[in-house]
This record gives structure tokens, sequence and C-alpha cells, in this order.
């Protein structure tokens, strides 16, 4: 009846705006994670193709001449990227794809999938994001102040996505991010199917 | 906390679509509708400021030449039309307000309010929307041809709304139109203020 292309949805927010927490919530039941590929070693208990595609120096660096990767970085000599095919072929099985993404990444992402759906996952206050980021209690002030800083450049970029969540009670947020989803699939341009076939009949 | 202004919702869709039935549950609650401006003798029951505001032809025609009407139109001898002012009224208070406007009407409006979220309402098939019409029972043939003509005149202009809503179970087709409405809510537009606010602090 309808297009049952999925969707695919950026989430970004600054550390401290719990996105982490929101994304574990949308995954148990209707949204799936797009998958990393990593060329660090499993940890125990890790699944190849279930947590990362693991993958050789090699095969890694054979997905990033090929263009296969929608952005990927090296962190403590080992790569981390985000594969496309994963994500391309679980829109197509109509699965929504959630990627949570850096501000910097997720910019980056808009010119591959113009299409995806920008949502920026907001503290509810300035004092709670820095509270939330204290609270953690494992960093220096000059740690906190970096992050703070950060967070403060990463709110600014709120204009490039297309929606705002506050994440003040968990279940609203998550609620918030299904609604947005339902809606995006009322949009008119995913009809154009449906419709002409109706015109033609 | 965040910017509270409302919402304007201009709801299109040929006749059979059922739009009328869904702006009556909308307005139960949550909604409340434009009322137009019309110089034809109020009905019995129909009040003043309620179901229209009533106007002689000279308080129209200054309405019209202060451009103080979103749209307008004359039938049989009577003029009848949209007042902006209530509109934004409305929407300044923080209520979403919707207009049910025809095809070509909402095309007009687009100009005036850009910012509107245009939703187009859909019989579930063609075969139904035909029957629906033909139900009424109280049309010769070629009045319901010429309805059926100008509906896919109509359909063909679904590209030029935000969203479509296939009213196939009344519930199902009220219930998109809340869901579009919170997600525009969320759009990042809106939270301008809130986000300066913020980073000022």
């Amino acid at each position: 009846m309808m297009q049952s292309e999925g969707l695919k949805i950026i989430l970004s927010g600054p550390s401290g705006s719990g996105k982490g927490t929101i994304v574990k919530e949308l995954i148990k039941e209707d949204f799936i994670l797009s998958i990393s590929a990593t060329t660090r070693q499993p940890r125990v208990g890790e699944q190849d193709e279930v947590h990362y595609f693991f993958k050789s120096v090699e095969e890694f660096e054979e997905m990033i001449e090929k263009g296969e990767l929608l952005e990927y970085a090296n962190f403590c000599n080992n790569y981390y990227g985000t594969p496309k095919s994963f994500i391309d072929k679980s829109v197509e099985e109509g699965k929504d794809v959630i990627l949570e993404i850096e501000v910097q990444g997720a910019m980056q992402v808009k010119s591959v999938y113009p299409d995806a759906i920008f949502v920026f996952i907001m503290p509810p206050t300035f004092e709670e994001l820095k509270s939330r980021l204290i609270g953690r209690g494992t960093e220096t002030d000059d740690v906190i102040e970096k992050r703070l800083a950060r967070a403060v450049d990463e709110l600014k970029m709120y204009k490039e996505y297309d929606y705002i969540v506050i994440n003040d009670r968990l279940e609203d947020a998550v609620e918030h991010i299904r609604n947005i989803v339902r809606a995006e699939k009322l949009k008119s341009y995913r009809y154009k199917t449906y419709i002409e076939e109706m015109l033609t009949k």
C-alpha cells in the first residue's frame, strides 16, 4: 500500500545529553542500530556482525578506498567506521536504522544521506548538562571544562538538525523520537508511487 | 521553556475524503477551527463569532480592501472568506488552528503562511472515493463524474502538501494528524530562543 522503505535517523547530542540511553531504549523494539566496522580486537563476548564488523587493517583500508564507509576515524591506532552497505540493506528491507554520530560526523553524513532525519538530543538545561558531566565523578576539572566548551560548540549547530529532543524524562524523549519517525512516514514524497498507481487505475 | 506559538494546519482533500469528519474529531479536544466571515444571513442556531463572523457587504468589502482576508470567494451572491486576524491571534495564544481549505485556496494560503503545515487527506483507494461520492445517493451520474474528475485533479497536487493522511479508519487518521503536530513542535527552528538563552547563561 505505501512505500515501505525504512528511515535513517541520525542522533547527535553533546556528551551528557543522554543520547546513549535513548538509543538503548529505541533498539529494544522498533529500531535497529547501525553496526560499525573496526580493526581493533574483539573483546570477550563481542560477536562479529552483531557488535562490530571486525576487519583486518587491509580489509578496512580497502573499504575506505572503495568508498564503502559513511565516515571513519582512527583512535589509538585502530580504525572505526560506519559501513554504508549495512544501512542501505536495512533501509531497503523497511527497517528504521539509528546512527549515533558526533556532530562533525553527522554533517558529513548529510551529504551522503540528504534524506536522513537529523535529531539533536539536548539536556533540559545547561546546569543539568554540567551536573551530568561532573556527576560521572571520574574526570578532572580541566576535562570537564573542555567537554563543556565542546558541548557549547555542538549546541550552536542545532540549526543543522531537523528536530530537537530535550531529554528531560527518558520515556518522553524516546516517545518524541518515535513520534518524529511516525510523522516522517507520512511525508508526501513517500506517497509518490501510491498516488500515481491510484491515478492510473 | 519552549516557544509556545501554536501551529496553523491546512487540511485539504477531495470531496469524499472524509476531511470534514476528521476536523470534527480534532476540534473536540486539542485544536480550534478557523472561523470564516460571510455576508449571508445567520441560520437558526448560528452564532456570530462562533459559527461565522457575520458581516455586511460593506464590512466584508472593507476587509478585502484592507487585506484582512487570507482568501475569499463569492458563492450565490454571498461572500465567504477567512479572516487572518482570528488565526494570528489564536496562534499567538499558543493554540493550534485548523483551516479546512480547498486545494486551490490552500495554494494561496501557502504564500501568506509559508510556515503552515499542509496536510492532504486521501481516501484509501480510488474505488472507495468513488463509492463515497456515489454513496450520498443524492447526485446525478453527471455530477459524480465531474466530482471524480475534480478529485483526480486535486490528487495530482499532493506534492504541494507536506504530509499525506490516508483516511481508512477515522481514529487512525485523527491520530496521524495529532502525531504530525507533535512532531512539528519538535522542529529545530522552534527552539531558537530556548537554545540561545541556554547559551548566554
